[in-house]
This record gives structure tokens, C-alpha cells and sequence, in this order.
């Protein structure tokens, strides 16, 4: 047994829940924020199999990984709106820090 | 040292809490979600000496385990609620899944 | 690799992320409640190499060490309020519970 603890964006934890739960991982969330981004994240603890370990692994990339995103940008406040076009901005989201820990033991009462 | 990482239901949350307290174990409470049921867990993380361990998860398995219980059902809704006699339906209730993590060490400043 | 697990008092929460910031340590932060106290804490997940483990440990130490505190009593009810002078009493504050914790290993998507 191993617990898989991963942190991942909130924009991202749905997706993430319903896809261990297709592949029959349990886990349970913690809602957590980040000490740097002031913006929510959600905190998974997987517990499986020493042979899972690596199927959590590739859901977790498949589905967090940290990728570029195009927005549309806010309008400057006060500017001529009928002038203004805005141009789609590329940002980061998304991305994964996780941590593999053994575990003693384990028990289903 | 060994933390003891226990997911409980939250009906059972504050029993358990009453029974770590008064066997002198420490406790930390987070809330959390499971990622199958869609209803509220409690995840307990107790710090324990080795020789505590069994003792935590005699408490854990005494006041947690899953068990049947009877309760009434909800009547139908727009049916004759004279002639409707509820018949009580057995649920599960209950359940605790529990790591034991190694820790290489342990303070309190 | 290690994971740091500390349990400290909401008051010091703020100062301790920025500490931690400052050293570049990352940590995730949840919303915890102790067994005993009913007041709430913080428990700090820190990820961290095993020859950041000392560093973290001082500034956690340095920030949230247990300590006395003088604090203006409340006035007691119903009392000559003119004649009551408050004394400050001693309170302990702070404090840290501290879990250090192996890790098989660590990936960042
Ligand atoms: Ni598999
Ligand atoms: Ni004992
Ligand atoms: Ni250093």
C-alpha cells in the first residue's frame, strides 16, 4: 500500500475525481490553499496498491498537468470600448505536485 | 511514532473524538470529502508512541465500524399518506478506512 | 525528500507562510481543528529536500513556539466597573506540533 498525496488545482479536481473513480481509485479531498497563490486548491490522498501507484500517477498527469490556456483579457476600466479589441492572452493553469508515502499499514473497519 | 491517518463518517466524528481524548491521544481534524459519496468525512490524523497504535485502532474500529441501521423512509411523495405505513429500511452507516504512516521524527515546540 | 507536517496555532499561520515564502519553502496549507482545543489551527504540508528539513524546523520553532502572552482580562459582569482595575494575566499561546515524515518519492506535472 502506498498513499498518494497530490495538490492540484481547483479547476482541475472534478475532472480528476471522476477519473480515479473510473479506474476504481478511492481518495478522499481536503480543500487547501497554497502558501505562494493565494487561490484555492484541492488536496487528494489516494490510498492503493503498490501496482497502482503508477495508473494514479498517469491519471494525475493526464488530467492536471500544468498547460497554457488562451483568456480573453478584462477591459481597461475608463477606455473607449467600441475601440478596444481585445487579444486572447496565453496563461499558465493547471499542474500537480505530488507525493508517493509508504505506508505501515492499512485498515477497513 | 507512527500518524495514524483515519477517514470517518461524520456521525461518528464526535464519539470518536470524546473516545481518543479520554485514552490521552491527540488528535487533528480535517474536513474532507470522499471522492465516491458525495456526503461530508472527517479525516482524523493522531500522532501516537508505537505502543499506542493497537489502542487508537480498537477506538477507531469500536466506534466507527460500519453497521446496519433502521430508519424510516421518506413517504412518496403525492401518494395517500393515510393508507401509507412506512416500513423501516436497513442502511449501512458508518465505516473507517485507516493508514499507519512511519515517521522519521517527532517535535513539539 | 521529506514531508514536514505541522500543527500550529491560526494566529501564527500568516507569519509562518511568509517566513517559509522567504525561504523558499513550499508548503500547502489546510484548515484543521484540534481534539482538545475547540479553537481552530493550521496544518502546514511542507514538501521539502532532506537538507531543507533543518531550516524548516527553525523557522517553524522561531515563529510558532509556545510562549506567554499578557492579555487585559475581561471585566467581570455586574461589577463596579469605576472601581475595577483589569491586571493582565499570563495566557500560553502558540505552540507547534511537529510530524516529519519519509517519501518514496515526488513528482511535479
Ligand atoms: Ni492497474
Ligand atoms: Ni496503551
Ligand atoms: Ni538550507
Amino acid at each position: 500500500m502506498k498513499m498518494i498525496i497530490a495538490i492540484v488545482q481547483d479547476k482541475d479536481s472534478n475532472r480528476l475525481t471522476d477519473k480515479l473513480s473510473e479506474n476504481n481509485l478511492k481518495t478522499t479531498k481536503l480543500s487547501t490553499t497554497g502558501g505562494f497563490l493565494r487561490e484555492g486548491n484541492t488536496t487528494f490522498m489516494i490510498g492503493c496498491n503498490d501496482d497502482e501507484v503508477d495508473d494514479a500517477l498517469g491519471i494525475i498527469k493526464e488530467n492536471c498537468s500544468q498547460r497554457d490556456q488562451m483568456v480573453a483579457p478584462i477591459s481597461p476600466m475608463g477606455g473607449n470600448a467600441d475601440s478596444y479589441i481585445p487579444k486572447p492572452v496565453k496563461v499558465e493553469v493547471g499542474g500537480a505536485t505530488v507525493f508517493v508515502l509508504p505506508i505501515d499499514s492499512f485498515f477497513q473497519f
